[in-house]
């Protein structure tokens, strides 16, 4: 599978993150890595447990250069990782299909970052207040100020952990296909269907009171 | 957060695949299962090495009851996975923000599929331009017959790798916020936003004759 060079100043952390397949997909720079997190709604978040990786899909947001995720206080997920266990959390954007002529040359448009490190909890109820609105924020913008906050049982009832971005890789593929010469002149259809993630029409929920239509940053939410 | 229920008879095959967290998310039949791998694009494969997980984004197909995932022959995480270590792939599908009148009753509805066990490598010619076929036909139904198909090259320079579909479970999570009863009462909306993966316009490779207009599986594509 060929790619479209996609190649930017700053380097790999450490070799760790170093993009070894298709290094021209690779990116290190902090904006494009920064980009993908604000776009995406969920993170795969994998630990290993004697041996045995788990990948669980995860709600975050970035706050400057820590990444928040969080759940339930009784996730038995987040009560392993907060042990600062080696973590991989990974951030995928899948952005269309690539139609080659040949079946190898056949791929995917994404973007993705992978970040390495470890996670500590969020304890004091200031900052944990804080890190759930930029959850709800990043999720969904101007939410946060029409909700009921956190109160005390909710706050301990969740956990939040947050993660260092420091040791962090992107890899991106756009563009069209790229096929061999040869194959050029077949007779079959070959470009991108590009895919979005795109949202329906909202649902008002049952006990809602007719008179509460949906705010604009309902109606006028896109990624 | 909470939940529907989406109680199935079947039970988990291990204990180290029940989901602990809301298990009244929790589905174990092989219907649920197949249905969200066979929706899915992208698989988040985890393996660890010396303790520290990676969990790298995949494309894959199911065939039966097993999972193929694919890729270069050259790249790292198919040559450490066919190892026969412990792998975790899991396939997430986001159906939807469920906001509700609490920050703390905010949700996502979502389908996703653990899977734990590990991965063989396919190797003869048959059967690994079968599973190619698999994985060409679960991106977009209809392509494989109409490209050219994969040389000996080609097959040489693919990696195929299968895992039995056996530790499996699913967790889902459909329908309304379950917002606490004192918070029914709030002036704000609450409902969900579903979300969809859309096909946009296709775009066609700028090396294409003019004559050759996109197929019905393209124009009409959808997940």
């Amino acid at each position: 599978m060929t790619s479209q060079s996609q190649q930017k100043q700053a380097g790999p952390a450490t070799e760790r993150v170093r993009v070894k397949r298709l290094p021209k997909r690779a990116a290190y720079d902090r904006e494009t890595i920064n980009a993908i997190l604000d776009e995406g709604l969920i993170s795969h978040v994998g630990f290993a447990l004697g041996g045995q990786p788990f990948v669980i899909p995860t709600i975050y947001a970035r706050v400057g250069e820590r990444l928040f995720i969080h759940g339930s206080a009784a996730s038995r997920m987040l009560r392993e990782v907060r042990g600062a266990i080696p973590v991989c959390v990974t951030v995928t954007l899948l952005d269309g299909l690539v139609l080659a002529r040949s079946a190898f040359h056949h791929s995917m448009n994404y973007r993705s970052v992978v970040m390495l490190g470890s996670a500590t909890e969020i304890a004091g109820i200031e900052e944990k207040t804080a890190a759930l609105k930029a959850v709800v924020e990043h999720v969904i913008h101007g939410r946060w100020e029409h909700v009921r906050w956190p109160n005390e049982a909710e706050l301990h009832a969740t956990m939040v952990l947050a993660m260092p971005i420091v040791e962090a890789s992107a890899k991106v593929r756009t563009g069209p296909p790229l096929d061999d010469e040869d194959d050029l002149k077949l007779p079959v259809w070959a470009g991108e269907l590009p895919l979005r993630l795109t949202p329906q029409a909202p649902k008002a929920d049952a006990s809602l009171a007719p008179a509460i239509d949906p705010p604009q940053y309902v109606t006028n939410y896109r990624r």
